[in-house]
């Protein structure tokens, strides 16, 4: 049967930070946020290759720049055959977006879900000279799942 | 910001039947479930024009024909404009399937939210007369949320 | 702030069966479930005059006549300041839709909240001549809990 | 059977923000939280067309005026075959109220429900001079889901 | 059946302040909190007169007086048949209760069901003098659900 | 502050079965469930008087007899100082309302919270000659919680 | 701090179905369902040693005989240090709480937590000669969690 | 069937505070937080005695003493046949323990179930001189559940 | 930092059906249901090559082979890079299951997670000649959800 | 039938803290949380032996020296046959933590499954001297509950 998708899109296979593109934030004076959750993040322990499993929170406020959500979500797909352990995956994800946007701060929260009874939810996050106080503010409160939201609520 | 959805595809802004698409089961000989579940259902309130919103649900037995998912897509956003009670509406969703395909059975759940404290579920089904008994024995046990499922439970 | 509610109607402000309005099933060939949930249901202690409160749940398969939903609304508002015990509130609730519109079947289950630690599920049925085995059918498996649904599920 | 909604009401085909009314509010000297939540916002996706669904929380502390409520709720049904990207659909409504009332301080948070695995929740605010440390302690304190409600609460 | 309630008291059948009594504080000395929790109120709609219902949270600080529970509950019962906008009742709520026990510090929460889609949470706050600071920090991290709680713990 | 409860009523403080009354059911033609759930019930462990908690479901069809709900409070809360294991707990009561009114069927479904990481749900159940298969049906489906019903849903 | 356990009791620190003891039926004339929960069972994986983790449902009707429950609390804790798949862990819980107390019909139901992405449910029964039916029945309409209770409703 | 419960311990039957015993903290140098959760507590309503409910949250900080948590059970079940309004149980168990073990910082609060649909949530707390500015802040931030914990989630 | 993944074991790249291992059943006499979840499903689709994810449920009662837990993971790994639409993934996995082990009776389910406001979850069974009747039993009776089970009850 | 877990790992039989191992933190300048999750944590109470079951949640903020997964796994499984008290064991957890890697701060939350109706909660948390600051602030606000997370989230 005909797929729910899209038309035909080439969906990189490799780990590909160069499909991310950016855009000009219209109201560049407003500082507002914006979230980004990656229901279905997946990719491979660099150990094992087994598969690993998590749901990503981005908050960002945009300075000049916006990430465009297609080729973000091109982007995270790009980690499915990709090894590395949570933490490094996390942290990419955040360098990336710094270095494409250069936004005014940013948050990246991986919620992977538990193997052999342990999981590991890393937070990484970045501030520009003038977001220091917000960043060390929203760094000091920091709490598991405080910074995402709860997506059953969602249906 | 670029969608997140597809390629430009237009959608009908009536009601339109006519859009939904059918194509050869491969398994004909096996009896299968196929539940379809649109989770954002909306059509307008005859009388007074207000928008409705339900979670539709879609549960067939497939004979030799199968509906194509996106036809399926199309036709149910057909309705963003149209106006009909919520029993109407479950109707013709069952009514129009079974004209399109001729399943063996197929059966069709909405649950509005409430107006004014009060919601209605509807629930519409259809059997062919190899399946007069199955479909007996499930309007006899029908529930509320029998043949539907709780979509928290998603994420 | 001028209400969400819609435009003046008169709620009868006692116990008013007569607001009951029925008209005829277009389709009186297809037996089809109507379920109605009075989310917020509210009556009166017959003893003690304090407000009781529950969801009440109609399940029933029209057969010529159907109740019209705006004058069920204004009926099931009409017990806001009538006395009576949570058994007899759904009992009068199914004998009166029972008279309206004669249904193949109808099922009425109040779920009212605790008083002084006691909760009080009643559940009424009937069922015409013909349906005299999915009654009993029905009224056999019967729960609480079974014929209603889980109204957090809707948001 | 009669509808559940109100009389006839012309709900705009087209985003209308005319029809936002406002009136005055009886008591300015006291600062008080209002919470409108739209549980049932859609737009059309500017590139696709493909029809988009959120839930919209309005926090606002009123100054001399306040959102007729009746308005709010055409204003906001207003947007339903309007073509506009997630975040711009949450700009204008924080705007537009701006514009109307002149609040001493609002909020506007979107929570869409994902396409492809990717769901984008924006947030805008906006405060007046005397309110701008209460705004930007809330900014920097923002996260997904703090400032809106779990909605299966209400039932 | 004898009802669950208690003996007879006679309700109230019209918005009735009269009816609050307040007795002393046994610990003036020590601040604490206290939370009511009327888990149904109900009110009806000053423009239809349809009823609206909710969840009402008071959470106050004694000072010398405190409100003595069962007058408190006649007070929010005498609602019933009182026509006023959401807004109102949580404004009079709290007016009312600060001129029986002038409390150091009280807020109320009313979460009232969606009408049409769109649900209003008001939220209004008093505190004396001495309170002020507290006040204006509660005010100012206000977020709806924040104050009150998931009732659904309770069982 | 005066309290929530009803006026002053005497509860036994052992166990008195003799406390229970029942009235002639008004509808005896009529076969209706009526379901009674104390949320919360407790009791002694015979061995160590330590205190145990559970919720009791009672769900019953009326003969000629109906229990007057306030005697059974008074009834279920006089096991409060009565050490008896689960399984006699939930005999007892069964026993005691077969003996009271003698109706066509009823079950008694304990749910115990766990003592040492081990929880028991004892169930005992009753039909009259007539209402054997009834009986014999419900026996072999039952399941834990199916009788039940997930109390968090009141609120 | 003294611990909240009972006193001192040996706990078998190998599998030791010799603990098990059984006590004469008060009531072997009425068929009555018991059902254990052990809300937290541990065993090690016979392979890798490495600890799992379930919910062990043990739903039964008594003969003559029925199980003391302080000494099945030894007997599934005594699972702690001993390698066995999931499956046969239930299995053997079956087999030698059959060959304690031969009872009418009793089965077990595993809820084991997933390991790299896969769990695993398995659920043996056994039925004596009069309970065939009765067994054939269930395990016909058996399906993951039917016959387990969500034990989060207990709080 | 022999209890769950530890070997026979006599409980108090009347309110005994006496039976409270500390121990010396072995690490009175670090600041700890312990937190007690009473699933289960009840008490008798001063005025009806009627039965009350409650889930109690005790979070303190300890300084040199600690209390064993084997007596902190016996007291909190001594409340069993105890007269007390929901307020002055919390004051209670605050003072108590405070007397036993002088500890830095102690709040009590006590999650009632709601009689006649008023629900009282009591908090009471105190701090020694140099908490003086965590038990102000604490009480300023204060909200109904904020300091109580979902017991769902331990299941 | 090391993997919490077992050693290095090699993933199948493509879809490889022949990874798949059985072992001989110990029990072939007692018929029992193994139900195994992998809670973390993911293949591509055929026309978009946009990855779908989905939880599936395996429930089967072997006869003398059952297949090899670890195989089977790795199996369903292998349609990590696969195209193929939801109903056919779900009728291979029972059709590669069947072949490996020939089963009394097998049923399958997926549930996918909605793509543009659809979700589609297909079920396949397979029931050999001796258990015929199961097949059509549960086959008649299937509903969404009905033969899964909430995950989220496992933690 | 073959295990899910990895290949043999010779898992410790008594408390271990000598399985600990660290690595090199690659991003030393950079302050990043992360937490690990022990969803099965168990250990055995000093007093009765009788096993103890929790989720212990660790946050903590790395400097130069990062704790090995696998061996952290290795470490929590220690824990399996030692008698501690709740407090102890979390005690212990953050010493042998800050032993190992010397964190510029961690915090270590156990959530113990209630024993006779009393479930304890210790937090125990350490801060180097240049983390003063951010652990009194995380110390103050503290709650149970807060700086751990909803498991059920993650399915
Ligand atoms: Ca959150
Ligand atoms: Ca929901
Ligand atoms: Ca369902
Ligand atoms: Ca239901
Ligand atoms: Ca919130
Ligand atoms: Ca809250
Ligand atoms: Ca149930
Ligand atoms: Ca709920
Ligand atoms: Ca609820
Ligand atoms: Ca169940
Ligand atoms: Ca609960
Ligand atoms: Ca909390
Ligand atoms: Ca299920
Ligand atoms: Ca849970
Ligand atoms: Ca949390
Ligand atoms: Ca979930």
């Amino acid at each position: 049967s005909f797929s729910l998708g899209e038309s035909h899109t080439d969906y990189p296979t490799t780990y590909s930070p160069e499909v991310l593109e950016a855009f000009d934030n219209k109201n560049p004076g407003k500082t507002a946020w914006t979230t980004f959750v990656c229901t279905e993040f997946t990719s491979l322990c660099p150990k094992t290759s087994q598969p690993d499993f998590a749901k990503i929170f981005i908050n960002y406020i945009a300075d000049k720049k916006m990430v465009e959500s297609k080729s973000l979500k091109l982007y995270l797909f790009s980690f499915r055959n990709h090894g590395d352990f949570h933490e490094d995956c996390v942290q990419k994800i955040c360098d990336d977006l710094v270095k494409l946007m250069n936004p005014h701060y940013i948050e990246v929260i991986g919620e992977f879900t538990p193997r052999g009874g342990i999981a590991i939810f890393p937070f990484a996050s970045y501030g520009s000279k003038k977001f220091e106080k917000l960043k060390d503010e929203r760094f000091m409160n920091y709490a598991p799942g405080k910074y995402s939201m709860e997506l059953s609520k969602l249906y």
